[in-house]
Parts: C-alpha cells; structure tokens; sequence
C-alpha cells in the first residue's frame, strides 16, 4: 500500500499544507486562513479538520497516512514543545501532543525555520546531503540545522536562530531583537537597503541606487549592472554574511550552505560575494564547504513538515 | 550480568585506556605508550592488544564488554572516518573499521575534543544535560558540540573546531591554523599571555604581570588580587570568549557550556568574565544558558570514548 504524511506550515495568516508521499512527490497542496480569534485556540482543531476532510476526499484509509508534520513561527523544542508564538498569541504547551488530540496518528512538530532546511535537504537545494545550514534572508534572517538527516532544535528550540548573532561592534541602531549589530541588520531585505543607504550618504556618487523606496532586488540589480556603489555594498554583505557563515562552519561543519527567502532572488552573484569572504575566515577543514539556493520557496516548510514524520 | 566498556584516549605520546560499568564508575584506568614508528602502523594492534590482555587479567568474557569506543587526535566523521592525524603519521582511513578488525567487538570512533564533551556530558561538569558544548580553553582552543546525548562530528569532523572562529579583524599575527584573529589566539594559554603582553606594552602601567615567563595563570592569579592591568586583560578575554559563545548558542542552543583545559584551573572567576559578555551578546532566548566548569580533566577522553559505546 503507498503511504502518504501531510506537512503543515503554520503561518500567522494561513496555515499551508501538503499531502507527500514517502519519496517526497507532492500529491496534493492547500490552504486555509490562521484563525487568531480566541488566543489562535482555533488553529489546531480547523488544521485537524483540514486533514480529516482532505482524507474523505481522496478517499484515504487511516494506514495510509504515516502521520502530520507542523512547523510553527515559534521556538519548539526536541519534545515538541513551543515556547510560545507571539504572532499566533500563543503561550508555551506541547503542540505535538495537542494536535495529536485532534488526530489518530503520529505527529511531529518544529520551528518553521528548522522545518524548512529539513525541506530543502529533502526536495530542495541540498537535495542529497545529511548536514545542511539553511539561511532565510528575509524581512529577517532565519535559519535551520540538519545534521546526520535531522533537524537540531536546540534546548529551547533557538538553535539556528543564526540572523541574531552579533557581528558589528560599531552599530547603534538596535534590531528588532533589542540587540546591537545582528546579522539580521545588514542581509536581511532591511538590512540589504540599509547598508546602501549608508553607503549613498557617505559621499555623493552617482548610483542607479539613488531613488525612491528602494529595495534589496534594486541593490542587487545595481550590483549586476556594475553599479560602483551597489559593488561595494554587496562586498560589505559578502562580508558580513560571509563571515558569520565561517564561524557557524566552526560549530557544525556542514556539507552544504542553502541560501533562501527573498533577498536570495539575487542569485549566483549573492551566493559569489559570500563565498568570497566565507573562504577567506573558514576553517582550513571548512573550506571546501558547498553553497547552494533555495529551490522551494514557500513549499520549504510543507516539504519539510512531512519529512519529520518518515524519520 | 554486568557489562563492561573501554574508552581509549589516544594521544601523541601515551594512550589512555579506561574501564568503565555502564553506569559509568571507572573500574581500571592505564596507560601504554604511542609508538609513532611504522607511520603509526603500530599504534591500533597495541591498543587492541593491552585491551585483550586486560580483560584476560581480569577474567574477563567476551560477553561482558559491551564495545571499545576511541578519541583520536584527528577529524573523525560519523562513520568513524579520520580525516588524517598529523601528530600520529595516519593518513585518511577508517578508524573505527581498522580497530575493530583487532578486536572481536563493536569499536565506535570520533574525535579526542568531541570525545572528551561527550565524557563532560556523562560524568562531569555537564552531567544531567544532553545539549552541551565543551570548550577547552590549553595550548590551544578545542572544543567539541553533543545534542540529544550524541556527538556531533560534521561533515568532515570538523565540527566544534571552536578555536578557529574568526572574532578579531585587526590581528596581524598568524595563529597556527595560518588564519589571523582566531578565537585561540585570545583565550587559549598563549592568547591569555599575548593579551596581557600589549596591555603591558601600550603604557608603563605597575602590575603583578611585569615578570619573566609570564604563564596565563600568573594572568589569572594578578585578576584574582585586583590587578588593574590584569583586570583589563580579563575584560578583553570575556569579552571574546562570551561574544563568541554568544554566537556559537545561536546555532546550536546548549543547555550548558562546559569550560575545561589548563586555563579554565582560573576557576569561577573565569566563567564570570565569560558570561559577563555573553549576556550581553547573546540573543534572548538563549541569555540563562548555564556555564559550568570541567569535572574530569585529563580523563574527558576515556570516559566520553566509553560512553560512544553505550548510544
């Protein structure tokens, strides 16, 4: 009989789901809306139902469904405990355990972010390797730790927790964290335009950069067009995250580096500038360590949801 | 029946061997000598040899030893791979495989600094946890990572290579791995000396340290009597230690750090510069993470090597 799981990924406005067979081929993709009412205690039992409703559908026996994988926008732990997800107004309980409740089978849960490197090592671009750091460079950073084929959620599930080390002793703006000079602030969207914005008002250079709400996609194609200014903030990106990479290199050794979230749309030319200054600060051993982007994009965290369920 | 495991802790001049019940009380504990000769060629048939001889001694049977398990000067991976082993002649082979083919039970292999967090874990200053780091602050920086109770080698077994994160940008001199401004060129016995030389030499200030052959813990022992000069260079070695540890809690989440090797003899005095600064750069969630001192010393190695058996 083929065996199926769903992977959920819990987001503060919907809640995303798949249905995967155990090689990983997606069988079926949907959403419903993140209920916040009433402290999110809808969320868990309109989930349940989802899944329930989808195996009627399809006409699914109970023994073909492995069981549920949930990656939630909070820290959980290796028991599967999340200390609390502000977004969702949670506080901390046993999400595994609870949305077992609603559901007569397995259930896995984790950080979203950890859940999404396990995706990528599954499906996506580390496809083949066991021990992968992914690195989200979004509205902020985020990342995950797989090794040996399993996510390392950390004692309280803040292991990957990678856009929050500190790299700048200089910085006075304060990050989102209450800390001073986190990698969040310079290669995340934010920080890719902020390190640009100080650029252009250090001197006044010409630079396709010089306009109106400007983004991290308009740096990067700055960059690509051989803007002055726009090359040498890539390199100070490169150096930052570059080195932050050589360090995390020291504690994990992975095989490969994934490169995701939307600032990674740059492409080859973002993963080349950190490269660059990640061979500079690496390890001898941890040189030859790979770097690779994204391929799932969103689907990251489905993928990655249903894959805790086969280990 | 009880049951019996050895852990090796092979080093570049002796060999270390315990016995240890699976409890982990240690029944026997010797040494042989490492015969560098024959490109080491020598050095697995004697350690297989004194161990037979040893369970011979004892009357031992075959069926009370539960496996030998070794730490090996080298980068071991986890399927007992050494990446080579300079101080020992060994190239690239299986280590774990090569031993066994000695003795007629489960070998389990990894490296010495791995090895000896895993001892720290079992038996010594982080005994009850399961997420640990060790750092061993000798001659040069060590360090080694266990999550969920096991060893995490890396990719190549570079993992836990602490003592060659990049934290200085400034450093002119080379540390011994050919990078500039690696952790260990700060904290480990040297660094903690070439901290207090420039302190020394950027004014004429009075201090204890002004003396010949100055040793990191004439450092450690001026901190302790309110040395003002001293107390600066404790300042600057917490303040690279804690921010790198920072860091490091950011990837992998411990429950404890354990701080071992020869400086770490300084004590609680140590671990309060350490944390002083690690609070201050650590992301929030992981601030209350312990520090402990290392229990076992020199027998880390037997110790965590015996346990490798018991996973």
């Amino acid at each position: 009989m083929r065996k199926y799981c769903f992977g959920v990924d819990l987001g503060g406005t919907t809640v995303k789901l798949g249905l995967f067979d155990t090689e990983g081929d997606i069988v079926d993709k949907w959403e419903i809306p993140t209920v916040l009412e009433h402290d999110g205690k809808e969320i868990l039992p309109d989930i349940a139902r989802s899944i329930l409703q989808k195996m009627e559908m399809r006409g699914m026996e109970r023994e073909e469904a492995l069981g549920v994988g949930i990656g939630a926008p909070g820290p959980v732990d290796s028991e599967g405990t999340i200390y609390g997800a502000v977004n969702l107004g949670w506080g901390t309980f046993n999400l595994k355990k609870e949305l077992q409740s609603f559901l007569n089978m397995p259930v896995e849960a984790g950080n979203d972010a950890n859940v999404a490197a396990l995706g990528e090592m599954w499906q996506g671009g580390a496809r083949g390797y066991q021990d992968v750091v992914l690195v989200t460079l979004g509205t902020g950073v985020g990342g995950g730790v797989v090794t040996g084929g399993k996510i390392l959620p950390g004692a309280v599930g803040a292991a990957g927790e990678i856009g929050h080390m500190h790299v700048e002793d200089g910085e006075a703006e304060r990050c989102n964290c209450g800390g001073c000079g986190c990698l969040e602030q310079y290669v995340s969207a934010t920080g890719v335009v902020r390190l640009a914005k100080r650029k252009l008002a250090a001197d006044d250079c010409p630079s396709m950069m010089r306009k109106d709400n400007l983004t991290a996609k308009d740096v990067w194609d700055a960059v690509k067009q051989n803007d002055a200014a726009a090359l040498e903030v890539a390199e100070k990106f490169g150096w930052y995250l570059g080195k932050a990479l050589a360090g995390i290199a020291c504690v994990v050794n992975p095989e490969t580096f994934v490169i995701g979230g939307g600032v990674s749309r740059a492409g080859d030319v973002l993963l080349d500038f950190t490269q660059k200054y990640f061979r500079k600060y690496a390890f001898n051993a941890c040189r030859g360590t790979l770097f690779t982007l994204a391929k799932l994009g969103n689907d990251a965290g489905i993928y990655g949801a249903a894959r805790m369920v086969l280990d």
